[in-house]
């Protein structure tokens, strides 16, 4: 069993910001972050898949082909985009970093062609902070 | 002369559209970064000061003191917010990391004292592009 | 289950010098790492927490807060110490960057409201070295 | 249980062909990795052990000895070297970064002593692309 | 006048050896370089221009249109190919990194339309080694 | 003319301490650096030189050579050492990165041979904090 790793790259807005919650109490529990014209980050995506290396190739799964798959389902769908308002996959949910690494795997997860399988979801919303979700 | 440099961040959303032209001709010349939903970035801001090491402390300048010049007048004003929408300082122009880095240096240079000058403001909007202005 | 990272640093002085060795032991363990005038390192943590996130805001748990811990608790009696000398968390241990994590983990760990669980300690003693710890 | 990472470097050329395939399929299998003249990376190698601190040295494995390791049956081995060509461990095999990823395994964990074990092989073909294997 | 600068990065292999010298004398100089087998690098390569901001879009220069010049001009001509063997613009010197950054000058130069200026070619061979050209 | 940079490093323990002040005045100047038990550092030394490349070689400077010389006159002087107690180059001095920066720059000047000059030493105390000095 080997891990196979992409890394790739958007740039997106957002707010957090509950509607069922006073103006004043999403201030206070998200501070900055609700500020209600928005802010936004350059994410780091990372993706790794697991499986055995074919012994024709000597790869895990073709990279080139990882990186289209990524792209296809999560990053062209977020890149330049409002996570709030443009995004049909994170729709009535609130766009912390968390919510967004679990939504990108259910993007994602569906076309990695058995038997390799998907591994990790890890999603850097700065270069101090970071989240990773591994399905369950 | 020595050249003393610190970095700081913070993330803004904004846009790229120019309200004198067509949303067809903002498109084209734009592109994604057109979108009317905003985007962001997390920015890596270097600012550089030079001038000669005191003998007594060793220091071309207090460099905690640099960070606060630069929070105050600076980070402090353009984190999470919407660059075209919520910064008193970019009003009127176009939101791009080249007129970013033009209005960062004014409103830091003012408040480098004498003898010590502003050396560069150095922009990343992301880790692959960056803009570095020297004043003139 | 989700995992959240957050990275912090801080800077230090140590020296790895066993009191029961004789310098010539010291010295031939521990090389340069004993030069009885010390040496120092900008150390960079990364401190990773566990749980679901909460529907409400999305967050598995509030990373100012989790930054806040690290520093009460971590960080602001590390920086700008001497780990062998002012640190009453490292007192009659060998100052290794695998104790050092160690301890770490100890002090943050009781400030981690359950459900939410820390689930390791990564920490940089140079870019090119690191330790990680699971608590167990 | 503390796991301690090295973080060695090496340079090499390879090529991605698999000899009992057409010229043809190499090229729609590999792309430009099947350039007949070779291309190379520099490789970033991260090699992860697992066990307890010794109570006398606070350390896990005497670093500097681990990097021996490392350099004596890895990246001399490697370094500036053509993969398909010049080294031993490879023959035979496809010059993937899985395959490379899980040679180096073969080639270090023979020479890490009893109690400490490998725990990771972590390769860097570029800085967006790593493999990772833990022993099976 | 403002700098704007684009990263891009390439994969190559390469070897020094000076064929009017002996074997011997090519070793000597070159060292592990002179491997007549090749040996490869991930080359990060940074492109400066310089100029004005365009006051309709705040851009000194589309940096698309940068990246698709130094990709069409540069990259795509030395990505995984043999700077010795497979790259034209090489042809006749010595495939040191300095040279290659002097060359990639000339591909790059007469692309970059006045009044915009090529203002500098940097070019990391490994995270620990660059080399900049000015034009000069 | 092209520009050569060598990347290298080093560990060190140092505090900022004006033995003409009093305690009181130390604390308020420094702060936390004038923590009397030391603090310390990873330095990060990027030194470049400059000329033109040799027709023979391609090289400006063998790089393994220039590492060396910063090897022998800077950090093996500098490494695990406590720079106000243990390198005689930095004595009377006190030992901030600005004046680290000039004293390194006195070390290694005189090493490098005519008609290659060196141009720049810049100094990383912190990767968010960077000294220059390009000799007068």
């Amino acid at each position: 069993m080997v891990y196979l790793t992409r890394r790739e790259h958007f740039n997106a807005a957002h707010k957090l910001y509950n509607h069922s919650w006073s103006r004043e109490k999403n201030e206070e529990v998200f501070g900055k972050c609700a500020n209600e014209n928005w802010h936004g980050h350059n994410y780091e995506l990372l993706v790794t898949v697991k499986g055995n290396p074919d012994p024709d190739t000597g790869f895990l799964f073709d990279v080139k082909r990882l990186s289209n798959i990524i792209r296809e389902h999560a990053t062209e769908k977020l890149d330049h985009k409002n996570l709030n308002v443009d995004v049909e996959f994170m729709e009535g949910q609130m766009c912390s970093t968390e919510n967004l690494a679990i939504a990108i795997w259910k993007q994602i997860e569906p076309h990695i062609p058995s038997p390799v399988k998907l591994h990790c979801i890890k999603l850097y919303e700065t270069p101090r902070i970071y989240v990773e979700y591994f399905g369950e």
